[in-house]
């Protein structure tokens, strides 16, 4: 079984996933604007992606993960950045960066 | 945002699915005989997926969610008992049950 | 390995997903207004996570698949409907139907 | 829309990730001893899950995409040695080494 280090980073990436979808879909979208900006939206949906994928790869015990947590790492630091720049995405903002923080220490 | 209720099962769907992926790699993988066979790995990975599905469905808020949550307390029930039918995957068989619980009201 | 029609649904999906994927981010984001109305954008993305599930669920030869590729096509042919609506998606319409039809088969 | 080369990689993602779960599920389970060695059976789920990720950002035409077809190819690369290594995997083999081709083109 994962360590609880690791396990701790997956519900990080899970947390982030999550908010960044159900943001992207059910706040974002009916904001309009800047909140649909491809750049903006686009990164939103490649955080969610990341996420889920570095999930599996740490729970998988997979010997890439350090490379797929190091993406992911950057990816949500990325996304924090595009949401904090929004405004009012404070939540999204949050998660990302704790995911990211968690991300950057499975990659060594 | 997802209401509170809406929001603890998809963490339990990620929680199943962490459970599930990394019991079936991690555990199931290196014991070898009744834990490869096919019918109970092929639902573990099948328990995976459906979750994983069920929490994006969830976090969009997707009026298509009730149908994938059937679906996933489904798979996760028979997973449930073929986990248990095993013995020594206690950990897998209560969140499976916890989550297709949780789908199930869902479901409506 | 799947028979020559199990592939061929499993590549209808893929198809599938590419397309809703692409035209979502790539054309609706951009045009806006009804093409970006949440039940239309949702559905677009609801199509492209049962597509990839349901292409798991053949590869994997899961006992499951029918259930799946009958939610499946469910989804798909709504979406066909939300994209024939906006008149502007044609790709998008066939390819939904066309993998719609494929699940249906395997649906049985 | 993806360009034509985009698409071909895309293609070639989804298709690498279809033979490799259908391998892993169908064959590799089947046969166990090295076929389900941890480090050859979590590769095999590894590219399936980068494949998908990869064809993911592609179809959005996210500006991250690169960075992920580079690490797919790498782990594409990695799982046909590990099938070549087998010696009854050709199909996967040739899918895996096809699709990191397709993605170093991406990955510029």
């Amino acid at each position: 079984m994962p360590t609880t280090e690791v396990r701790a980073c997956i519900d990080a990436c899970h947390a982030c996933a999550t908010v960044c979808l159900s943001d992207a879909i059910q706040h974002c979208l009916a904001m309009g604007g800047k909140h649909t900006e491809p750049a903006h939206f686009k990164l939103m949906l490649d955080c969610v992606d990341i996420c889920r994928t570095a999930a599996s790869f740490m729970a998988r015990g997979s010997d890439h993960h350090a490379h797929i947590c190091r993406e992911c790492a950057e990816i949500c630091r990325a996304c924090a950045e595009s949401c904090e720049a929004l405004g009012d995405m404070r939540e999204c903002v949050d998660a990302c960066r704790k995911c990211a923080d968690s991300c950057d220490r499975m990659a060594g």
